[in-house]
Parts: structure tokens; C-alpha cells; sequence
């Protein structure tokens, strides 16, 4: 990062996904990784396997509450590795693991329906656990249930999420903020819950149609959860070295998510997704991208939403009709146990 | 297990490596997982690659306290999830991921040494962390750090702990029950810590020089954590249906173990080990093998502890030189977030 790190103790901020999160990572977790064999990716890393990519991937999973309208931590966890996964090109998911956390007290006929949940999501992403841990903290020692899983996948063609190019058009996949409005709204018993369900699902299937009408076209790929799509997208132009600019109007919501992030004042770009891809591609296959994606039924609301341009600084940018103006990655944590 | 499932909310016991946490395992986790093409195995699974098995196995590390004589969360999460695949014939590590959950407020001083240390234990076990995830919880929402962590493997040749056969001599690779005594020592203040060190260390050299020693001829393997020796050779008799005969005689212990079991009142073939593995082997092999294991640091205390026997029920047996006498696995958590 541009700043040398100087925190002494770890805040909410280095856990929400932003420049806070990969600050602590590049100066902790990173200061000594380096390997030519490997492709160290965004969400994860691919190895070379005979003629193919193994595809790795792990996140750990403490959404609050546990339940959300649409979800709960359960299908959270396998989605999350799942699109992971697909991010990176690796449709056919090899194995799941999943680590279980509880709390003593935790109540195991609530433990049996995250299970079924979690084995709904599997069966929706033609994914298996195959290995997992039980451990058990005292009461007040973890707060209920946290679940880590890590993501097995197999693929020809590694993509990234930085391989945005010139000229490309950006996609996302369907309507804004769904995921992290949901949980808000569930957290605080705002009682919009009738319409507003988290988006949560796993997106290989999508995302395989996607490469197959795409082909090489399809540059870049990448979830917007934590941080939303701005996090995203920053991210992306930052390592692809180019600008986006995002038309405003292109922008998908659902009726409930727009009245929700009003009520609440919260940017629904910066509100977190999970069963949502942003898709950099060529403009020569933009057309049959679209048409793959409003085939499937994840797909119904995707909308081409800006374009990549060449730059001497990267920038993520948004036209609102009247001008346009710079979009910010927040450092500070906006929604703390998202996901 | 024999008695319906009939616990309504989790207990310690869920999470001691035990008969409570293989029932909440079998009647929660498994009652829905059928797949013919892959092993489930003690700690992993198996699945075909090729001319190869890839090996996963996953682990959630909650040990407390987070450092403790001899190593700390960090060197276990990698030495935990190496030993797993190892056992199951994987010495050669292709990846790790790792999921860090810190409590905001937790020094990054502290969490720079804990990663130092498992950059330490990585380089011994020739291993690297491809990939990871980092969640905040806030204070008091989650007891310092948990760290879950993955590895996957490769292996020809699959090992099973339950692959014992009668005639097979039963080997530990070194001195019982170090690192539950180091860990319970250093949490309750008791001031042994001089000399009792837990024996938290990588064992996949030292496997792979007792597979080169014993070839076909090594059966079994399986490392004893939560629970000890007594949990993992009663898991080993239950699955091979046979009778295991240890010699109490033959049990290596350290002095420091053997004093601080002593003093606490804690029966050492109930703690876990970090740094041991079981073996069975055939005794035509077993000369080769403790020779193998003799000429590396990590077995200088190798010892040949008992004898697998055909028999009509599963049983795990001592002859303490008096006698024999039935060991059994303890249902409940004797040592709490001991790994």
C-alpha cells in the first residue's frame, strides 16, 4: 500500500474487504510470499496440475445474524468458495472442506438446518464436502457459529480479476446490494424483509454459460462482496492499470434493495453481493455474453454497466447523467459480519 | 454409533475428538454424504487425479492459550493439517489455505509472530499457505484468533487408519501426551514449563522415510490429537475390528510428561500429542521401520508399544505387566481448545 503500516491493533476495518483489509494482509500475511510456479489470484491461487489448473480457495464465514431473509451462513459458506472458483475460470468445483466452529450452548436443531442449507447449495452447485473439523469454544468464546470452507477447483484457463483491458465492457450479472441490505435490514429487525432477500447463490453454472458464449473475449472476473461493487472495481482498475467508468443509469436494482438503501442511507455500491460476477469483455462478445447470461436464471437482470479505458492512473469513475465524478473504496468497516 | 442422537444443544464433548463429537459428526454432518469414487477417511478424504490421489483434510485451531511452550496457534495450524494428510500417505504438501478470525483489539505485534511461526513450520514441512481469508468479529465476539486451515496432498498409495490386520506391531513414532501437557501447564500457570515442551512439529519427512522403510508393509497410520492414544488406537481396533495389546512398559514418555501427568493427575494416554504418529505395520517391516525412524530427529524415541490381534469384538487392551485391562475412549472433553 502507498502508506507504511503503523496499526498496532486489529480494528473492524481490517476485515471489510477495502484498503485496510489488504494493507494488514501485504504487510503481514504477504511479506515474504513469493513463488514463479503459482499464480497468486485475488480470492485464491492456481497451481499447475498435468495439463490443467488446481484452483485453491478459502474464506471464513461469520455473517450476524445467522439467519438472513434469503439465506444463512450455511448456504453462505459454500457459495462464497464456490464463486470464488468461477471467478478464477474453475466452474467444476473437485471438493469443499468445512471447518464448523460452535459455541458450548449452540442449539443442534438449528446446526441440522444450516446443514441442510448447506447441502441445498451444494446440490445447487454440483459441489461435495468432503472433509471437515468440529471444534466447540466456550460460552462467550465465539459468538454462536462460524464456518470456514475452502474450495477445490479444476480448470484449463485461469482467469483474473485484474485482466481488464482497454475497450472492454463491464457486466454485472443482475441487481446491486441485494446480500448486504438483506443482512442490515435482518440485523436491526427493520422489517423489510417481505421483498428483500440476500441474492446468496453459487454461480458456477452461470459463469460456465458465460465462458462458453465468451470464449477468450471474457477478460475479467470478479465477485463483489465485501465493499461491494466499488471494492471490486477498484480493485480491478487498480491492477489492471486502466480506468471504468460506470453509467449510472445501467445500474440494476431491485425495488426493494433501491427502497431499502434509501431508507437506510447506505450507497448500495458499496453494500456486498453474493450471487453476483462483474465480467470485463471484449466488446466483440458482448452481445453473446448478455444473451448467455438473460438465458439462465441468475442471469435475468444482468446489464452492461461502463467501460474500461486506457489511463495513466487507474480510477474508478460513475456518470450520473450530469457529469461525472471518482468513486472511493472506504477503508473503515461499513457493515461489519457481512459475510 | 449405537445410541440414537438425542443431545439437544452442543457440549464441550462435541469438539474432544471423541465418541460424542463422531455421534454429532455421523447424526448432523454425514447423515446425507454417499460418493463410491471418493475415501472418506479419518481425517480427509481422498479423491482420484489422474494416476494420483489428491488429499484434503481441513482444521479449525482454537488453542488456548494462543502461545504455549514449545510453539503457538500458528506453528499448530500448519503442523495439524500437515499431519493429516501425511497419515493418510501424503508427504508431499501441494497447498495450504488459511482463514484467520481476530477479535478486533488483537495486537498485530502478536499476530506478526504467530505468522512468523507459521512461516517457520511451513518451511519444515515444505509446505506454503497458497491462499487465505481474514474476518474481524468484534470484541468479545470471538475468543483473540482462530485459525482454520486446509491442505491438500498427493499420494500413490492411500494410507487408512483403519488398515491394521492381525500380527501387525504397533509403533509410536515418540514420547506421549506433550503438547496437552504443555498447553494445560502453561494455561493454568503451574510453572513446569522448563523442560515440558509440546511436541507440535511436521511429520511428513518423517513419514516419508518410514514409507520408504516399510513399503507395503505399513498399514496404518494416524496421528493422536484430541484425546490421545487412547482415542486414536480405540477409533483405529473399531474401524479394522481387532484387538490392539499395548505394553505399558514400553509407552515413551519424557520425564517433564511423566512428571507434570503426574502432578496433575492427568492419565497420559488421554492428552494429545502434535508431533506422533501411530503406526501399524507388519512385523517383517517393523525392524526396518524403527531403524528408519531412529535415524531422524523426530523419532529418536520410536517405540514398538503393542501388538494387533484378531478378535470377535473391537477392543483397545493394556497389560500393564500385572494384566490386562480394557481402555476406553472418555465421551466428555478431559482438555477444552487443547488444539
Amino acid at each position: 500500500m502507498k502508506t507504511p503500516f503503523a496499526d498496532q491493533f486489529i480494528a473492524a476495518k481490517h476485515g471489510a474487504g477495502g484498503p485496510a483489509m489488504r494493507a494488514l494482509i501485504g504487510s503481514v500475511f504477504l511479506a515474504d510470499v513469493e513463488d514463479s510456479e503459482v499464480l497468486a489470484m485475488d480470492d485464491g491461487a492456481a497451481i499447475p496440475f498435468g495439463d490443467q489448473w488446481l484452483v485453491v480457495t478459502t474464506d471464513a464465514h461469520v455473517v450476524h445474524p445467522v439467519f438472513f431473509p434469503g439465506g444463512d451462513i450455511g448456504r453462505l459458506s459454500v457459495c462464497g468458495v464456490v464463486n470464488d472458483l468461477a471467478m478464477m475460470g474453475a466452474c467444476d468445483v473437485l471438493a469443499l472442506t468445512s471447518s464448523v466452529i460452535l459455541e458450548e450452548g449452540f442449539s443442534i436443531e438449528l446446526l441440522r438446518r444450516i446443514h441442510a442449507s448447506t447441502q441445498q447449495a451444494c446440490r445447487e452447485a454440483g459441489a461435495k464436502i468432503l472433509a471437515g473439523d468440529t471444534k466447540v469454544m466456550g460460552r462467550g468464546e465465539v459468538d454462536q457459529i462460524v464456518l470456514s470452507t475452502t474450495g477445490i477447483g479444476v480448470t484449463r484457463r485461469v482467469i483474473r480479476g485484474g485482466g481488464l483491458q482497454p475497450g472492454d465492457a463491464v457486466v454485472i450479472t443482475g441487481t446491486l446490494g441485494d446480500h448486504g441490505l438483506a443482512v442490515l435490514s435482518a440485523r436491526h429487525s427493520l422489517g423489510l424483509q417481505g421483498d428483500l432477500l440476500s441474492d446468496v447463490a453459487p454461480l458456477n453454472g452461470l459463469i460456465r454459460q458465460v465462458l462458453l458464449a465468451g470464449g477468450a473475449g471474457i477478460h475479467a472476473l470478479k465477485d463483489p462482496t465485501r465493499g461491494g461493487v466499488t471494492a471490486a472495481l477498484s480493485e480491478m482498475a487498480e491492477r489492471a492499470g486502466v480506468a471504468i467508468v460506470l453509467q449510472q443509469q445501467a445500474l440494476p436494482m431491485s425495488d426493494a434493495g433501491r427502497a431499502a438503501s434509501e431508507l437506510l442511507g447506505i450507497d448500495p455500491l458499496s453494500v456486498a453481493n453474493e450471487g453476483k460476477a462483474l465480467i470485463g469483455v471484449h466488446p466483440d462478445q458482448l452481445q453473446a455474453v448478455l444473451q448467455a447470461l438473460h438465458s439462465h436464471p441468475l442471469g435475468q437482470a444482468a446489464a452492461h454497466i461502463g467501460q474500461v479505458h486506457a489511463s495513466e492512473k487507474p480510477a474508478l469513475l460513475i456518470d450520473t447523467g450530469f457529469g461525472q465524478r471518482r468513486l472511493f473504496e472506504k477503508d473503515a468497516e461499513p457493515l461489519p459480519r457481512i459475510c
